[in-house]
């Protein structure tokens, strides 16, 4: 098959689904569905039971044509057009986040009666690709908002936040947790009862390093939920995408070129048909390291110098990171790049230097019996 | 119109081609393709007499689709599979550049007696865009490289160099022609007469600020030609992209949100509907300052921070830059962002969050006359 393309095995996506939902009991898990917007990938979560957090109107018309039911997804983008809302809202959708007077005088208009989350600010130390304060409000500000929404016509239900993505730390979650509480504790006494908490999403997996268990950021967080909330305890929820996408993706790529750039000991550059306009896109800055293999492994190695096919020099994946591959590798040979299941192909551009976009090819799912056939 | 929307007006790219043509007398101008590779608009450059640097195979399609002669391309990109090699060769492209011994054996092989033109190293400080050692050789490679071309069967004409996009030194080209003269005489007292310096593109737009005009660097560049090629002049080629599309667009967007993230004194942050990942790539470390127009310029302006829709928090474009925006400013707010004819349609993810590429409209185009009607 003509390469790049990413395979994605959907059973390994749902494995992750069943095995952060064993790790979190009772706790809702709200796929997020820009990880990865694979529709057989949604609807094998769907039948899975999965929630979805969508970001968009073509993620809520996603989920819905996959089978979701309104009700299992939340609008988790505080950045949203007015019409967007409403259309979200006439398809049912009943759950939405804000974190500013704009966003949720939005609502007050055209969600009216909604199920509403205001998202905090939090650090995201510690995260491989961090969040910036583009998303949340200060708690004082979210108290404020909170009141506003209770007393325009929405259900204020709880706050969310996040604290970046594959974040390394799990104990990053307590100090938005501690806050949470205090501030749910504020609004109580008030007479404004808040009842759910949006941890988020960040949940690492295994790259070239590996991360810890999810059973461990389970057990951490609900050590610190029930520590800070000792009476009034809210109901949680999650919202992993990279936790269950990624790992159910291979990125298929041939080596263009291998060469030198002069007769000085320097590493190799090798030049793959992907770069950070084709898929990779979250290796600006060497966030994420993605773990290679070849058909030379166990071979011989030398440093190298990876790069992508345009003519764009930012298109580097990775030189101040020390990669190593077989001093064999030639033109031609297949690489696989390991853990591409989130955060690559709806990166791709449309068509940067003339090259198509990053396809997907599904390997056949045989999860569950066809219909008809005994399990 | 919905936003957002790119919107072209090909006249002006006509009108960039001509002065940089007029600027650099004699010498072919190769349009970078990647810049902008709107069909109509390299229909009307092939009419205007340019010539062009393709990137890939699709490139080579898009061309020879708007009526352009396969002998007016070069396929600039370095790092090209052997198969878009021999494709682009049946297509009748006899002019492709290398900057290692493993692309030249392909060029030898796929391309036989092509007219091939080596890379070299640059240095591309003072370029907004910089250039990485991604592209070229140290000179002492290419000397052996363009031996080894003229002993296989190539026809190595010269030697091209980049000295980075949006090069504010006219100065910088100066040091490349310096190296060029001493690798050409070089080799001429070998026998090999080098007859060709493609030196590039890079030539600045105005963006926020104004760059010195073309004329300058034309003059500049041609000082130092004249300075280190008494005798032996090359013809020059350049690969002007930004410089030709860049003025051409105007990017239309709509303000989503405007939103503080706490009481205390903060910039307002202003959300728009297209950001890092619909077409504002270059916006990366703030290295593109676009400049904005709105609906109430004139009125007060204080600091904003602005973003991209997506829930993506790298999908900021200017939070370290002092952008100032009217205090007017509401959602729904048309925000133009000026000189973005390159690098900016293309770079689209294919539906990042669900949010679509973006679209281009082109401005209709009445430059030349219609078939049988009198100029």
């Amino acid at each position: 098959m003509d390469t790049p393309y990413l395979l994605i095995d959907i059973g390994v996506a749902v494995e992750q689904y069943r095995r952060i939902s064993a790790a979190f009991p009772e706790v809702p898990v709200y796929y997020a569905v820009k990880a990865n917007p694979e529709p057989l990938l949604v609807r094998e979560l769907v039948a899975a039971g999965c929630h979805f957090d969508v970001a968009s109107r073509n993620e809520v018309d996603l989920c819905l044509s996959a089978g979701a039911d309104p009700s299992v997804l939340s609008f988790g983008n505080t950045i949203k057009k007015a019409e967007d809302i409403a259309y979200a809202y006439g398809k049912g959708v009943r759950t939405f986040a804000f974190d500013s007077l704009g966003e949720v005088q939005k609502l007050a208009e055209h969600a009216p009666g909604s199920t509403v989350i205001c998202r905090v600010l939090a650090s995201s130390k510690g995260a491989r690709w961090p969040l910036s304060r583009k998303f949340g409000c200060a708690p004082e500000m979210a108290a404020d908002l909170i009141r506003w929404a209770a007393r325009n016509g929405l259900d204020p239900a709880g706050v969310c936040f996040h604290v970046g993505s594959q974040q390394l730390d799990p104990g990053r979650w307590e100090p938005s947790i501690a806050e949470a509480a205090a501030l749910y504790s504020l609004l109580r006494a008030e007479g404004i009862a808040l009842r759910l908490l949006n941890c988020g999403g960040g949940f690492p997996v295994d790259y070239l390093a590996a991360a810890l268990s999810i059973e461990t950021y389970a057990s951490v967080i609900a050590t610190a939920v029930d520590r800070h909330f000792p009476t009034h305890r809210p109901r949680l929820m999650i919202e992993p995408g990279r936790y269950i996408a990624a790992p159910c993706g291979v990125l298929h790529t041939e080596v263009v070129l291998v060469s030198r750039k002069s007769y000085a000991d320097e590493p190799r550059w090798v030049y793959l048909d992907v770069g950070r306009f084709g898929g990779l896109a979250e290796t600006e800055d060497e966030a994420i390291l993605y773990r290679l293999t070849t058909p030379h492994d166990g071979a011989r190695t030398a440093p190298v110098i990876l790069a992508g096919p345009t003519c764009d020099s930012v298109d580097i994946l990775y030189q101040h990171t020390t990669y190593e591959l077989p001093m064999a590798l030639r033109p031609g040979d297949l690489v696989r790049i390991h853990g591409t299941g989130a955060y690559t192909a709806t990166y791709a551009s449309v068509g940067f230097n003339g090259f198509p976009p990053l396809r997907t090819v599904v390997l056949p799912f045989t999860d569950r019996p066809a219909p008809g056939e005994s399990p």
